[in-house]
């Protein structure tokens, strides 16, 4: 711990990381600056920033995580999600496809009978996808995206306007898109009304933290955790998170989910935005690119981020305790059985509860009475509360009485029929514990 | 619950949700069976089996699951491990893509410039990545094959000789392939040979149990609960998930990832293969395919089962309770501050001890002693055990004592210097719950 | 010979094979009128006509030959013709491709690196080629388009107005292809200004008279033979044929050389050009077309013409005639040689005229006098020409005296030395023939 | 002229042309040779040699014309002309398409629908081309092959049997190439029973003079010049020079048409052959390749012969001389009008003839006898010949008397109604020539 750590901020050290990733990367000077326009060609190289925001909407950052940078890309997911959030996912599938392209992001990758574009993080996907947004007209329409994306940064954002008016003059290929798509009836909108749009929101500035505030907001499911506002419902959410899972980093996508396992978007100023889902989000800025069009410091930060916190979405936490416990002791009053159950409930936990109380398995027999005692569960995933419902209504159906023990009265198993609940055991159960199946 | 559940056996509740998904989608004959073979052509499209075995190795079954089939494609991902296994995946990946090729099972997708299939789960990747176990011959390879295919399986695997005779026999296209990549020099082996290995690993009998057995022993990250044993290590099981989950499903790949959200497989002969990491592995067989060569019923199922049991990898459980509680009230005695933890620790909850313990935030001025209470905590995700570590060394160096509180001394948080431990609070205290910020 | 010919107009022979093709070919009535504008769903699908113009500039026709329609795709031809004329081949190759595409008339076929066009008669290509035409602006480039395809025509053409609007209005993937190929540096106009005149140039109205008349000129070497006007030079004509021969029937080229084996030409409203090099140009007019676009017709009345009349480009002219006579008989004075050549002369005459003196094939010994009678040969091609010249200086160089017998004197044969000149033989010469050795 | 020319043998000028050409285009060495087999590898980078056999059967060269190669995929068209003749166009066009694929030789350019490849001249179409020679067997299908080969060349050829086996023992492209096929169902023989003849047929040993021959067959309409043997009938050999001369030269096959001008075809061991039509077949060897597999010398000397002998498909031949001319002068006894004809007549010379009985066109009023002299006519094309035909049968409607001037009876106007023969006219007539139309 160096010197400067304030004992009274602990957290600090989370900023300590962070800092350590950026000083490791900082000296790779590899890549070139966009400059297909002078704004972009102008920006400082040697910027580079990198943002955290938790799902709690704690901050933290590296560097340069201030310095506003065009949005670009990055855009795409959040457009997707205010699409989404006005269609739902069948009407706006049947616009835009979901398959990744294994093609660059400028990508004619059109669907041969319709125009549909393949996804929606290809620049095609994104200009149907704005045309998407429910609007009267052009300016509507934006001021929408504006304010969906400004809900998921948490503050005002506003569009760079040279950047704007330079895209718009050179959008050539972008325009080529557009006009495949009108041609074959893929996109409803004039061309140039949804290229305004799309030119619009790709030029909205934005800062490193930013970028790791929207991203925190899709890993808390919608829900943006410095502003405490539900900016989109959580399905949509998944939905943008899946989407970017295998398109999000256009053809070096699938390399990306295998290494890194954060669903993420770049874009060509230079930002880079990665989700750990339920964790925290991420924004970097270093504004030199990939011969693919990402940020190699970015993509760098990213790499050493999930490698150093291994927040590869497949890997799982290493549990080193079972969730589950079933007690019989000479301690527990005759014919009581305590099922206590622990921690954050899914199918596998819900899975040994049922288990746990069939005697070839268990060798304790049954009585009279059941106490699930809920006090140290964390959570409970639906499948895990239907499963817990099931064993309830099983129980009682054979004779036995089944009592809950959750003072705080959550509701964690909404039983369909009527259970008792206690606020303490009697005896308390000393921590007999089973071998763990899975240690 | 139906009249015949057993109450000594509460688990079967599993079976009849399994059993529910069979009926509801029994009634569906769309597709066909393949019949580019005689062998396949010959299969009772009738026949409809589910199974599910948990990463506990206990088995779940509706319908058909002890029907004999051939592997086919499912079998891609496990040889994919072994070869992982035998090289690391550096080096695979030198001679496979990560890439899902947004085409279809048997696309000739492979790198203009060195021939590099796209990916290991299309034909052309699979043939590539049989070619790299490592053995002196062919006989000798797939015995490593059908040996690794085996333990995932949990039983030994044998080869339908006449599928195979007839797969070498028509094997054109696949033939094409491996002549094409020989031609470019991404085949090392000679076209005969490796498509012996290949046809054979295509020709392994199955069940649908087998299935979810070899797709548990995924979900637990290469550990097969049946039989115990570790087959492949965690870091190749992560792989082999991560890359099911962009290219597993062919051209529908991202589709399913959006709307299924499991890493999948699925074989011509009508198996599907899904893992809930964690959780438990999915088999299914129907032979009956859509037109892109998937079992209608199998993807129905995998569709049902994961709306139904919410195993959408991006969907979150939703935690009802804090995962810290911090304490410093009368109860306690003096200069003593206690910090419980619960559940299974990752980011989330090592942050919010981090800043738990900053006055600014927790109005708890710092005291001598800080307890650690690890008593409900389930396991420690390694950013959470770094995080801790670097609180406790924070604490220390401003001088203050830390007390790890773990009476079964299971070392989750490693600290760098040394830490007393001891096996109880004196006084006890009461759970005063902080408002939860994602609740 | 029907009743009603004319003895004193007998090429009105000529006029009655049209109509009996134009007869036999009516009844189809395949295909379906292109309907992506009002202007053009409005044809009269019954129209046919079909029009020939000589190389002498007579014109013969059958149906509505009269009819007018827009040019559509006819156009490229003769602007491909108009910016070789103002830049010559090797500038506009380095601009727009000479390779078929393989692919429709509106395929997306451009080079990967910069963006070039495959072929001057596909969309993309016909665009550039139109902003390679020297003007100060759009509406001088369009002048100069339309005053040279009126040469082409021998009228002064005019656009249809209502069809320019609809196909600046409708024209998306023509505007896609612009932009493109802007964003790929390949169209160096403004998008607009580009398709401006494309669009304009495919909106001239012309008649099936029209478009033979333009096919004539190009059958002429450039030179129309209504009007007597040079409107290209020979070389920029070749070209326009070569390039019409390999692409002028999009992705049917090669078909359409191989069955019909004329350069031609179709256009959407129902158009198609074809030339029959040195002999004639084809237009005709019916506006129903294939799924390729071209007119059902329009094709089949080519074909027709093409194998009645052997008109294939392949297709040699039997010659029951040897073109060289040597005569050294009794009845020629003693010293004397003549070498007598007749017809166009080619390669395969010259080369007969020199083996023709050499002793030991043609058994006739060298005489003091070689007269080389010229009386009727029609033509001589350059090659022909530079062998009789190699021929003279050789016969020269051995002391032989050459005298050439043409009383026109038209200089076929530019003798580098000397050479005398007579108006005619002292003794005729009976047509003693020898074996052709084509025959 | 150099001073060695011997003046018996003036033919030797063309000797001489070629060997300028070879001079100046020798210093090239430009080009790497074919290595993926050591048998090509070890060719002589040096040897030069430029064949020339004309349609008389006389052989010219320069250079290394006797030196012995691998005719390679030169074998294709020839091939191909078998298969014509074994089944005839349409139903080889069912096999084997007839379009230019714009891709390499060896590229994967098959139909999606039925996997036909694009057309004879790449690998995969002469793969099929070959497996369509009628015969029981590998051996008999080779054997008739070789024998076809021979005939073209006029020499017994023979397999080298160490290139034979190289290509055998290296195809990898071309066997995933007749897989796919296969597969598809575009291929019917076993593929190592198809590929057998392919390598066979491209490891027959030829010279430069070989391909000539060859080549001068074709030129010759089948009839090979040199043994007087008719290989193929006519319309074969049209088909073969049509797909020459759109695919010939892979995808530089635009560019050669429209700089060279002639159907051609090389092969990777060096050869090309071209041909000029009706005049001479071109055979070159020089082993150097571009990095389109075309020898650099073989194209450039091509490319010097038709740019200095105007040899392109396109040249038309300068035509000095009308080819027609009407006579009624006082010279000529009342009542007869004297039509003189010349040369090699195609439509042109037709239409003139009868335009030329027009009265408002020639001022020249009906008589009662109309001759056509025929004396100066080489060959009459058949639509000249229709033409003549009914100009004939309408004057006699009309009451003409017409009579035939052609001593030697040789039917070039086979008339449907009785015509009298005269052998000569009483009176001669002075040439007054009429200003050439075309002139």
């Amino acid at each position: 711990v160096p010197a400067a750590l304030d004992p009274d901020h602990p957290a600090q050290v989370i900023d300590r990381a962070l800092a350590a990733v950026r000083d490791r990367i900082g000296p790779h000077d590899d890549g070139a600056i966009a400059d297909y326009i002078p704004e972009l060609a102008a920006a400082d190289p040697e910027h580079f920033g990198i943002a955290l925001v938790s799902v709690d909407g704690n901050g933290y950052g590296a560097g340069d995580v201030d310095v506003g940078f065009t949005i670009q890309s990055i855009s795409k997911p959040f457009v997707y999600a205010l699409a989404l959030a006005d269609h739902g996912l069948d009407a706006v599938a049947g616009r835009v496809g979901l398959e990744p392209s294994g093609e660059a992001y400028n990508a004619i990758s059109l669907d041969p009978d319709d125009g549909r574009p393949d996804n929606p993080m290809i620049n095609a996907g994104a200009i149907v996808t704005a045309s998407l947004v429910r609007a009267a007209d052009a300016d509507e329409r934006f001021e929408r995206v504006r304010e969906t994306l400004s809900a998921f940064a948490g503050r005002d954002l506003s569009v760079n306007e040279r950047v704007f008016a330079s895209e718009a003059a050179t959008g050539d290929r972008n325009r080529a898109l557009a006009h495949l798509m009108k041609a074959a009836g893929a996109l409803d909108l004039e061309v140039e009304d949804a290229l305004d749009v799309y030119f619009r929101q790709c030029s909205l500035m934005v800062t490193a933290t930013d970028v790791a505030t929207m991203a925190a907001t899709l890993a808390r499911s919608g829900h943006n955790p410095v502003t405490d506002h539900q900016v989109v419902d959580e399905q949509v959410a998944e939905h943008v998170l899946a989407v970017m899972a295998t398109c999000g980093m256009y053809d070096a996508s699938g390399r990306w989910l295998v290494r890194v396992g954060l669903p993420a978007k770049s874009g060509v100023a230079g930002g880079v935005l990665a989700v750990s889902p339920g964790q925290f989000g991420i924004g970097t800025f270093s504004p030199r690119l990939d011969d693919r069009g990402n940020s190699v410091r970015g993509v760098a930060a990213c790499e050493a981020l999930s490698s150093e916190f291994s927040l590869h979405l497949l890997h799982r936490v290493e549990r080193s305790e079972p969730v589950v416990a079933v007690h019989r002791a000479p301690e527990v009053p005759d014919g009581v059985t305590v099922l206590r159950l622990r921690g954050a409930l899914e199918f596998t936990g819900a899975e040994r509860a049922l288990r746990a109380l069939d005697p070839a398995e268990s060798h304790i027999a049954p009585t009279a009475t059941l106490v699930i005692d809920l006090r140290q569960v964390l959570g409970c995933h639906p499948v895990a509360a239907a499963m817990l419902d099931a064993l309830t209504l099983g129980q009682q159906a054979a004779g036995v009485k089944v009592v809950v023990l959750d003072p705080r009265r959550r509701g964690l198993v909404p039983a369909a029929t009527e259970v008792d609940h206690i606020d303490a055991l009697d005896h308390d159960i000393p921590e007999r514990v089973p071998a763990d199946p899975m240690s």
